[in-house]
């Protein structure tokens, strides 16, 4: 008799014989999400949130910045068009101290408000902002809020983007055709810290609890073999206490010889390449339930 | 004069002179909650929330039982009759490498949004998959969401099944002719880490903090004669964080040589074999507050 | 020229010399806020969660009575009617066993769902009943929920009971003629530790937490001379893992032989006898703000 | 080819060779924001809610002044009007002890529910009490909540007041041509601790948890060159594990001699006098998305 029956996924394999992966990712939101809550004509707009999103533009993403140089490694920083238009330096400034840059939406819109129509606009506005700003076409994709549709796979393969919003796996894969680089929710640090007395806001973490959380987090990722896929903000991380959490969960990566320090654009460079194994998935929408419902 | 009144319930039997018990289960989810939530025609099903869940398909539900093995015990792992069907081969792996299966709903339906003939029906198609599917008939069976009427027990006595749904002690009682093996919401890992970004989503819980939850518990039923039933999800603890928290505890739970790890079937056959001592309940719903009030 | 303006409430005086005091309180609520809450004819009543309290009344209760047997302490168990009247051995075993009870409402009614008269109904009941469970009269009660009215206070007055349900100072006070011993939601296990898969259920604090949060607050307490007023519930802290966290609390408690450990009863005694300092407050209900608003 | 671009804000210039800044801030609300969230003439005002509020005006604030006296520094504590009007004591107490004191609304009203002049009249009338309570004019404001408009910094403007309620930086810089001595949420005691069994509370974090964090945060400010300005309320962290807390915190700032201990009024001035550095802001609400949307 056989053994047990085998994974469907089994193990990635790693370029250079690496055990694991690390990608440190900056979705650099500013005031985006804020405004998009309030796009209505007549939602208040009000200087305490928007001041305490600025100050990712004014320290944030630059303290971020300074913080992979003192590491020498290289970061991917998603950005949506309507943030890159309005500090025209962001993406250069980007590209220039050796960073990848990546789309985000144009004004983070959310997929649950946005027909097809409007993403693919928004989506083809941004590369050609992306484009004229750096003098260079745009690798990848990220979705607001890290959701998605058939739609959007298709887009971003005409486009021969690859993505990093999904979740469908710890190491990347391909969907639609489409190369994914997944993220995962407890790689974020919205989730955790994320407060600005708005509705629904939840007390931030302290960060004793979050170095354990992704401290444990990338332990088990090299242990397995995976990939961790760490997603801060300008206007969160960007922060003295969260810097310094980073500080020392970098502290640990980077002292792992073994665990493959890369921008998504690499990791994604080599899944696309086909020597990780064959990790296939489809973008199928279930039927609703509720017609057929149980007999 | 007497000493104090004893107890209503008093200490539990164990078999073999063992202090405690020990119960590892995986509530095999995947998609089926997300899509009982969405199941209204017009109800958007999103790649994103569908991805995060089949990921314990691809890989959660199997590093679980590859956990399992690593420690040389046996868990018993709950299946919804629609995601059975959805992947054939799951239900005969899962007894293939000496595990346990139990029955799960078909669609993950809950109790509130259903009627007693809706459950009937549901119940008896998951039992004729069950038997189709593995050739051998199914002893047991647990609620989606942990709820439970007086019909529903009814049907599992008529079937002959126990449950594992109820949390009116910390071992096996009886209920309206029915063997339960209880659960109860500290030892789920869904109300700890569950998060999908959907309404109503709290903050997940870091991995020290749940070890030192589960730790505690298991410490405690083990010093009180009780049963420890952890309860696990494909999607949610087969991420590698957590599994490095099942890890850590197992390793406590299984130093302890007077701690019987046992299937829920094993429990509750122990429970219905009688040397327990009795510990028997009513499934009384009491009349409602109001007409009377107070006076 | 004088020092600083002296405090509007000084240091409390503790009986013999004492620092501070402890009383250990249980709210043996049971399913009544749950049935309270579906009082409505059409509610439904579920067993799930019925039997998740009934947990209270086969072990908790007897748990924690035991627990303080262990430690030779009294403890101070609050009843509403409805419990007593369905476990009619409830309030005798508690007096047998040394513990004081007290009155916590008739169903557990919550003050912003019930009128002044229903309240007098209630709290005249439930005077009745202890009177006929115990042959003794009850000396004292605890709001459900902690909230409270000018009537109540009155009604407390006319009927010679102290209050324990309000959180106007850390030691006890008198307010509208009624003793108070005061209350605090700090050291309340329910804002820690409920869960029941109803809508706005938190997450369960963990363990360790729990007990570094109530050890500072007793030697908080002990510090600036104090009353540290722990309150738990049979069906919460009767789980075996909160049955730890408070022996470890219990431990450095009883450890500090300057520290009053007492019943609610006596506390309440003490402070009436007058001789800890004038502490006096009164019930007064502002007026609404918004007739007149600002100008 | 130069260096990396240099950040849009560097490094803030403190005094005397000082590394960094901290204040220690009261927010003395009182019953304030309760009875502004019940202002409408039907709204329940009840017992209880008052009660735990009361506590800080009876022990709370005086605790808090206590432990700075116990350490040598002086705190800035913020005034409602209609407390101080209700309290008639509490600012020159404030001023007295050598503490300094400031504005802080009315009746708390929220930026969200006040018209522009309304905001005027209430900051004139708290202006106008703060003399007559004092003798003094009144240098600074914090808003209630920490929201702002254009308006409101207008009117700060007119009147020569700084503010400290916006959160663009972690040092001090000019908005709208006003000294903004900025906040933060993840310094704020409230979200954290506060609990009144209201909807929408959230579980008070525990004490170890909020010293880590506040530690962190301050060690990051010194290590930065930041600001740490913290916020506690009287009927919040004048309770005494919250104090405990507190008072950890204040160990480890005042060992640090490079660390400025201030008054917000005397960081307030040294940003004023110029020589830290150009920081200036604009006061700039957006236009709304929608009626542009994307094309």
């Amino acid at each position: 008799m056989s053994g047990p029956t085998p994974h469907p996924w089994p193990a990635y394999r790693w370029p250079d014989g690496k055990r694991s992966a690390f990608c440190f990712t900056v979705d650099v939101d500013a005031t985006g999400p804020y405004l998009w809550g309030q796009r209505a004509p007549d939602a208040p707009r009000r200087l305490g949130q928007l001041e305490q999103r600025h100050f990712g533009q004014r320290s944030g993403v630059w303290r971020l910045m300074d913080l992979l140089d003192r590491f020498g490694i290289k970061g991917t920083l998603f950005v949506p068009g309507a943030i890159a238009e309005q500090n025209p330096g962001l993406l250069p400034a980007i590209l220039q101290r050796g960073h990848q840059a990546g789309l985000h939406g144009w004004f983070h819109e959310l997929v649950a408000d946005s027909t097809d129509s409007e993403f693919t606009a928004a989506l083809e506005a941004s590369v050609e902002l992306f484009r004229r700003q750096t003098g260079t076409a745009p690798q990848g994709f990220r979705s607001p809020a890290w959701e998605m549709t058939p739609h959007m796979l298709a887009e971003l393969q005409r486009l021969g983007l690859w993505d990093s919003s999904l979740m469908g796996a710890d190491h990347p894969y391909e969907i639609a055709g489409v190369t994914e680089v997944p993220v995962q929710w407890a790689l974020d640090d919205a989730i955790l810290y994320k407060f600005s007395a708005l509705p629904g806001d939840r007390t931030p973490v302290t960060p004793g609890a979050v170095l354990d959380s992704w401290s444990e987090e990338w332990e088990g990722q090299h242990q397995y073999g995976g990939l961790t896929m760490l997603t801060v903000h300008d206007w969160i991380s960007g922060r003295v206490q969260r810097l310094r959490v980073l500080e020392k969960l970098l502290d640990r990566v980077t002292a792992a010889p073994d665990c493959w320090v890369a921008t998504v654009g690499e990791v994604a460079a080599w899944h696309a390449a086909g020597n990780s194994g064959r990790f296939v998935a489809e973008a199928t929408i279930p039927e609703p339930i509720e017609p057929r419902r149980f007999r």
